[in-house]
């Protein structure tokens, strides 16, 4: 029986691995430990806490770490208080191994205190290629992790290039694409939005059509938040359509973007633009299947809506170096490219689905190499190649 | 003017970059803020803080951080109280480019605050390789820096191999060898080390020769560290010689470590074995270039006693990976194997000098970098070969 | 010259000492150092920092403290990381005292991090009675304070009864009077609050009349806060007056309070409430002095309204204890209550000028004290009355 | 059944309440939750967490908080890194009230982070008066406070003057006094305290006597540490009889006085000195029933002893304000004064036994008064003297 401690810090961090989780519950070699961190314990952000527990699955511990402001002193504050919470919480729960997501910033606290404590580190969709600071985030991640469970074979390449042993670098495919297929076997929109979710804005008629947008600050451009969320305010507009917009997750910037969407709220709140904070997983799938198209830099435009076809407008470098399928129309912030992206994807209608991401079985595949891999802190290094003429004795341990 | 805030953590990083900080000091277009933090600041690890002024420099901020105790989980706790606390000295000291150096643990902390807070990050002595956690902490910071400034060719391959651009990944060598450079030029023992240092132990005559023993605890092994450091006590007995012992730094482990030189004190404490907390780079540099051995594990067998030609004893998988000079014998913890390496290497008197680590002007090439080198946050990510048949379109910023 | 360092931590303390503040920067023996900490610093409460730089302060030093989240645990948490930077802040400045006002979860912070340090503490309004955890947080702040600068003579008595010295506890009045002294003298509403301060709901007529709400949860019924926001929202409502409304301080229940007002904001935003982050402190004064009535459990209502002699409905328990003016009705959380007594309060119009708070000179007073009284960490403890027959020798010190 | 949490962050503190622990695990009513934090944890002060659990004690969690380097800033740091640590524990736990003992400075943490939490907090041992901090801090620990058990009759008069209600201050006793009644009953030396506890420096033969020496720094004179230790060796050194010396407790300006010790110890090393970390308290006890003398400035000295009858010789101003039995003579930092009194002393011998502090059975009162007390966080306040003339109407909860 190994104890596998998931530490899960935000909403689409939940969402990427809620099958993976499930396959872990339900494996017998495998006793579940979930940790709830940083912004997936805010209301601000919809407490996917609750969400995870009423989910049916148990929280091992709650770890607050976000401290208030935008600034990005506060990210380096966060990240500290999360190693000093965590340092308890592993002591206490005494994992075999640790499960850290994706690469948002507070995940850097997970990598660290793993790492340091001596309990091996899984990386779940490391490989990954963005636009910001996530990025060395995540392959820092990589360098600190022992096992990575990767999305993609572009992933897995990039992940054993960087010297990671290629024994322990496996492509599990996506959990978050077993949502999508899930949902891709029967693709009808089965709830109203607006009771389920309340919200704020107006209700508005769904069967003409409607757009969804999920756009989130930039990390390495968040002065430019502000100004970025009013330009896709002003394009979305133009296009004539309904429009489901999401808040962003907490990050440097994120409060520039959720005043563009207040002021605009104040401005002209009687437009038919409703906005949520957060949605079940499977009811967003469901939501952006049904749309004639998703709009913003979610990562969910590039991996389930690949799966499901939904045509996107990928805006900025948020997305930047990761694989897309035929789905994706890429602009920069331009109100104009903008506007013109997005009704051609809405002409256009949906595509053929692409497995680049997953076939949608990821979650019991990760369960199982869990249970399955070697556990250990000892970590072969692969950066030198075999024979090199460098005049280094081979030694044990290189 | 360039604001180059460098963060010394320990005494050995000190003594690696003294003649870095001394060229960064005299150059015109450096403005230069010396953070000092965790080990740095302690009287159990000699104050390197109070060595620093006395040098002449002036300490921009001091960053205590060091958690008692030897558990791993404090190391965990340190690094977060170190965030903490950096993220207000760096708001407060606005630097253009932070500098850290080297891989222990508390090193995390710096490349997270700098990276985190949108500020480059320039990495001193990636690249490297050791048999413990120090590996992982090296590499992760690599991936969060922003320029490398490494101190051999093989470390510069192997950063590069980490996907890093090459542009910025600059061997200026190792400024440790600067101070070696200096020394061997006049390498005479100028000064008596009881009455200069005081130590603990009993006072001998060095003109019949003598060893010194610098003996780290592995971070990984750290509940090893009694016994291994019992290992070398016997061994080094054995040799029959008089000895200068080295305090280790403060670490997981390090209590294991001192705990067995306490003991050895109270039980052969009439035996000529000298105890010291701490030494002058220089000092320490001549007491090692005229003893008859260097035995133990620290990196200045390595580096400066391969310009120097010193003997050394490399006990252990601390310095696996490590370019060695002829003047290295290396073995395992074992009480026969170290004797007799020792008795070899005392016999065979010093070596010729070596080049692998530099020339003796890496100080000067590393501030002419700092002042030179363009400075950003916005990494080129070299981990996908141009032209590979991945299905990736090329796009901006990959 | 002194170095005198007060620490401002929201809103409220920044009214309540900024006569003092102004009278210290001029005083020729005070040197003065401003630390703005916790919620002074965030958006959601109006960046006090701002106003504090605006009105020609030099902030010498910013900490972040707050953790997100309503939750109890967070206050504690928030506490933890004040020490934490204040430790490293007033190392730093070095000052001969520190100031710390009133009695907010936070400022225990303030008055360990000086006490532990051995830095002389003082206090500014001790000796008040609230209803809450901020009567446990301001006794025991006067337990750790050495001089002690109180609001009345009330307060007075109360912090000698607890066996501080009498020779340093001295009434000054409260500085927050110096302001409503200086509207006093002219007191038009000469500024347009729509214009100036923007924020939230409809514009209004004021010619006809308005009404103030200033209503904070209560820490020790954080469950009860959003009820009771609701229930005050229900009486306003039934007035008819146009209504202008303060968000809460940030506290354990603020959440829950701004739950309510955003309820009622999006389901009746037509009424004539408008919403306010904040408000200069002379503005605020102004506001009120020509409103009709202020309604809530602000301690505005009980100080600087006795002085302007405005109308007051008081709420709840929050100002439990502390000295009335005639101008003040207190009522219970109760729909019909509060309606009632604003109702009568209406009819009344203002009320004759109290001096139980100061006669407009606190502020001097204060920085004229600060320069002369004696600094000293060795507190004389009063609490065994002299010449009790409790068999205890008299010694040194006691 | 409720549950009861003490937080034991000290050796002295442990041995003060074991009693009372005991008789908390072995009541019906009560579920007891020990914490055991900061020095308490560490191996330079005995790790009394071994003890405690070897003593068959369940520890519900260990709080690390205590930050390395004697200066005053660190104590500040600890405090905050301790709230961080016992909001999760509290959390976690979920107690019906918080226990927390006497004065030492890490202890504010424990009465904050209850009182933040609204858990009811009792505070064992409040009353007291000291000449360092320890006063300030236990003061303000009253105020936070909502049940006091205080071991004396002067203690009692004393925090029901700070304005508690008498209802909840109850003279229990001190617990430490129950272990010296079980060890007066049968006071034999029966053990061999340099077999049972090595220590450092020579042994020596007990037959013809010998003193106990605990000398603690006193916060306030942290740089004195070292020069009162050194006076205090001097003067016993004089006495001519073997001595028993135990380090001190963590606290600023340890630091100095093991520096004091260590010199010594080097330079005086075959001196009958005989160095203890620590001891189980009823061996401590048993030591110092059978010795000429205790020297210093323990809280021992004026309370088992008093019990105890054991001639006291107490230093300085640390024990100023406690009643004192017939046993106990104070002298300043002076070598004369020391050794005169020290001299007298020993020609005395024993004295009778005084019940100042207590008759044997304060443990069992405290359980049970933990079993029965209500337990509320809403505190009366009897500051205002009952039907004073000062315009306050009365009010609930006043």
């Amino acid at each position: 029986m190994r104890r596998i401690c998931v530490i899960v810090t935000a909403r689409p961090s939940y969402a990427r691995v809620k099958t993976a989780l499930e396959a872990m519950r339900d494996h017998p070699a495998i006793d579940l430990q979930i940790v709830v961190a940083a912004s997936a314990l805010l209301d601000r952000y919809g407490r996917v806490v609750d969400v995870i527990r009423k989910d049916g699955f148990e929280v091992a511990a709650e770890v607050y770490s976000v401290l208030e402001g935008g600034a990005v002193a506060q990210s380096v504050r966060s990240v500290g208080i999360g190693l000093i919470e965590l340092a308890s919480v592993l002591s206490r729960l005494e994992p075999d191994a640790v499960v850290t997501i994706a690469d948002r910033y507070e995940t850097i606290a997970n990598a660290i205190a793993a790492s340091f404590m001596n309990l091996p580190l899984v990386h779940i969709q490391g490989g990954e290629f963005t636009g910001s600071i996530d990025n060395k985030v995540r392959h820092a991640i990589t360098k600190l992790a022992d096992v990575h469970l990767v999305a993609s074979e572009l992933a897995r390449h990039r992940v054993v290039s960087m010297g990671e042993d290629p024994r322990y670098v496996i492509n599990t495919g996506c959990p978050s694409v077993d949502l999508a297929a899930e949902v891709a076997r029967d693709p009808g929109l089965d709830f109203d939005p607006f009771e389920r979710y309340t919200g704020t804005g107006p209700s508005f008629d769904l069967s003409g059509g409607y757009v969804v947008v999920l756009q989130h600050p930039v990390t390495t451009e968040h002065d430019d938040a502000f100004e970025q969320a009013r330009i896709s305010l002003d394009a979305v507009r133009a296009l004539g359509k309904p429009v489901f917009w999401f808040w962003p997750n907490v990050d440097a910037g994120s409060d520039g973007t959720s005043k563009a969407l207040r002021m605009f709220r104040e401005r002209e709140g009687d437009r038919p633009f409703h906005f949520f904070k957060n949605m079940l997983p499977q009811d967003f799938l469901r939501l952006i299947v049904n749309s004639d198209c998703l709009i913003g830099n979610s990562s969910v435009g590039i991996r389930e809506s690949a799966f499901l076809g939904v045509p996107v407008v990928n805006i900025g470098t948020r997305q930047n170096g990761r694989e897309r399928g035929p789905n994706v129309a890429d602009v920069a912030h331009d109100v104009d490219a903008i506007r013109a992206a997005a009704t051609r994807q809405i002409a256009h209608g949906r595509y053929p689905a692409s497995h680049i991401y997953g076939d949608g079985r990821a979650g019991v595949r990760i369960a199982e190499e869990l249970a399955r891999v070697e556990l250990t802190i000892e970590k072969r290094d692969f950066l030198v190649p075999a024979g090199a003429a460098l005049g280094l004795v081979e030694r044990e341990g290189l």
